[in-house]
Order: C-alpha cells, then structure tokens, then sequence
C-alpha cells in the first residue's frame, strides 16, 4: 500500500494528482502545515527534512517532488505518465521537473518560506518583493520554451502536467496574471477538467 | 556525439566526472562564468536558462543535473552507475539528487548569487551570512540519514556520488568543516582517488 502524507495547495498536490491519474490504490494523510505538523517527532520518522510531500511505500518512504512523480510513473505503466522506455525523452522530463523543483518552486517560496534563507526581516521583504519578478521569468521560459503543448512533454500527458498546474495555481498569490502566459494558462483550464484532478482537489478538501 | 557544456568548480563537475566513469565518449567545452559567458546569445541559444550544465547529444539538449546524470547512466548501463532496474532504488538516487539540486545547491548559492533572490545588498549579506547554518544543516541530515555509505546509495557507487562530491567541495568556502561530517569527508577523500574524478579535475584545469 501507498500512502502519500500531503499538505493542501502545496507542491505535494503534484503527487496526489499523479497518483489519480495512476489508478494505483493509496492512501493520503493529511499533515497541517499551518500548525508546524511538519516538524512534530511523528512526521520527522518519517521525513527528516520536515517537508511535504512524502510517499510510503513498502519498500521505504520516498521524498521529493520530482523523485516520487517518476516512481508513480514507473510502477504504474498502464497509465502512461511518462516515456519510461526512451531515456531521451525521460531525461527530458527530468530536466523539466528538475527545473520546477529547484527554481520555480524555489523562486515562489522565497515570497513566504524567506527565513530558510536569511535571518532579518528586511531580507524577507526584500526576497517578498522580488517573487513576481523571478515567477515570471519562469514562465516565460516555460511559455516561450520548455511547454512543448498541449502537454508539457508534447502529445503525450506526462507526470510533469500536474507539477505544472500547481506551480501555475501559485502564480495570482505571487503577484503575477497568468494571462501573461497563454498557453500555460490554458493548460491550466485543461487540467481542471481531468477526472484525477478534480479528485485530487476534492481530497484535499475532504 | 555528446558535448558537455561546463565551468570549472560549478555543478557541472558532477556531469563531467559521471561522463568520465561513464566510458562514453564526449567532448567538454568551457563556458567562462565569471565573463559573463552563460548569458551570451550564443550560449543562451544552447541553454536559455543561462546557467551550467548543458549536454548536447545528437536528439537535443540536456539541462539539469539530476537529469543529465541520470540520462548518462541511462545510456552507458555496462559503468552501472544507477540502478536502472529498479523503480525504488532509481527513485532513491533521483530523491538523493533531487534533494542537491533544490536545497543544498540553492543553499550554497546564496551565499554569492543573491541577486537572484533580491534587489537590496543588505538582503545579499543577510543570506551570505545564512550559509554555513544551511549548509552544515543539509550536511547533517546527509550524514546522518541519507548517505548510506560507504557510497551514497550503499555498496554500489552512483552518479550521486560525484553530486555530493561537488557539493562537499564547496563546504569550505561555505565556512563549513567538512571534518564535522566523517563519513562525508571520508566520502570526499575516496572520490579523489578515482580516475574519472582525476581526469574530470584535470580536463577543468586544462
Ligand atoms: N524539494 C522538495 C520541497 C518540499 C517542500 O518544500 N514542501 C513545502 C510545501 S510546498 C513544505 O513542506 N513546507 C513546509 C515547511 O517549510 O515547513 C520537493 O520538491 O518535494
Ligand atoms: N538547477 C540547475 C542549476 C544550474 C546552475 O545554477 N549552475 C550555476 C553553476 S553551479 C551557473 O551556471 N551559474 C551561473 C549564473 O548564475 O550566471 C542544475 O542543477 O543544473
């Protein structure tokens, strides 16, 4: 059994939306972010970074964005969420997710998670102010470059389609109109009509 | 053929020491980072990000290091530098240098590439002086739970081996003693006894 420890509207709706998609039976077990959840002697067993999302697995628990989308993919072939037998094409969305997970993710978070990095308040701000800047600078690649469409990857839905859809959910919090980016916008619209996705939301609300 | 665009020090290292254990052949072609290079239209034709790594092979460009290693051992499987056939263990080594590329190496870059983050110098400073808690606090969680040792992921060395080879290097010039982490720095010692690493050392000074 899986079981995948999430937050809602955080970068673990990525792994709840993928495993929708999958068809894989697992449980989701909410953890409160807001009240430091996080970082109780409980959740730290199970990741020690104090972060969501974290997955379960038999075999051992699992972390990280990127890491626990492809192993979703690979253990549910049938659904087809990534080109697991070409190692071009795989790279390829490795290198996207790989992206989202250590800029764009990076960039949003520096809008509320600034004591990660920096002591003084005023540098907190200063990162606060700079977030619509950096947001959209990676969605104009995004837009202008690695979105190949309709999917991320092209033809094909991949796992890296819903890890797009969250970060373009944070986009109006940063500051940022998504309108700006039109074909991730429409992206957006596209993913909200997915059966899994609207069961992933509908779970987080639960 | 591939060329593995690189700077000496960077990241990038990690690709080109994978490449030399890998037994491919390549080519290494130097950006020169502190000219300014990365963000030069010839360059930003080949990776628009700006930044080192870039592999280019004959199906396109590679960017990312966790996908560019994992691509690496993708296609050279007789070095055996991943688990390739298994969806957990591969998921592990991707959730070892997933957790490099979007927290250690971010970390560390805060401490000179600020202006990413922020406008303001004094928010520059205020992070600098951030890095050695950051990066002695990643360094923990690695020595104390993620480095299986005596490589990375156990007894079989992976291309997260020459990731955390990197990100140890660093450690001083982060005000960090790598002595307060062992088996990291006994990590770090073997690495420099391998020839791929001898060689990829040599190609950076050439
Ligand atoms: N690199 C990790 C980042 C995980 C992460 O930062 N998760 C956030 C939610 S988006 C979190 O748990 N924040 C709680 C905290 O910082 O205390 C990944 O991609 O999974
Ligand atoms: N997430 C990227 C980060 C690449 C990166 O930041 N490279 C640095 C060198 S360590 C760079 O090119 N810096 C030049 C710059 O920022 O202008 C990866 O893991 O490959």
């Amino acid at each position: 059994m899986l079981t995948l420890y999430f937050a809602p509207g955080t970068c673990s709706r990525a792994s709840l939306i993928a495993l929708e998609e999958s068809g894989l039976p697992f449980e989701a077990k909410r953890i409160d972010t807001a009240s430091g959840e996080q970082r109780s002697e409980a959740y730290l067993k199970i990741n020690a970074k104090g972060r969501v999302p974290a997955l379960a697995t038999e075999k051992g628990v699992l972390t990280e964005t990127p890491a626990i989308l492809a192993y979703i993919a690979a253990i549910a072939p049938s659904a087809a969420l990534a080109p697991l037998d070409d190692p071009f094409e795989f790279a390829r969305l490795q290198a996207f997710n790989s992206y989202i997970c250590s800029t764009v993710h990076v960039n949003h978070a520096h809008g509320r998670r600034g004591a990660r990095w920096a002591d003084d308040p005023a540098a907190h701000e200063a990162m606060k102010a700079k977030v619509p800047e950096t947001m959209a600078e990676s969605f104009a690649l995004i837009e202008d470059g690695m979105f190949a469409g309709p999917w991320v990857m092209g033809e094909r839905y991949s796992v890296a389609d819903p890890y797009l859809f969250v970060m373009t959910g944070w986009l109006p919090s940063d500051d940022v109109d998504p309108a700006r980016f039109p074909r991730v916008a429409d992206h957006y619209a596209r993913m909200l009509e997915r059966p899994a996705v609207q069961r992933a939301l509908a779970r987080e609300k639960a």
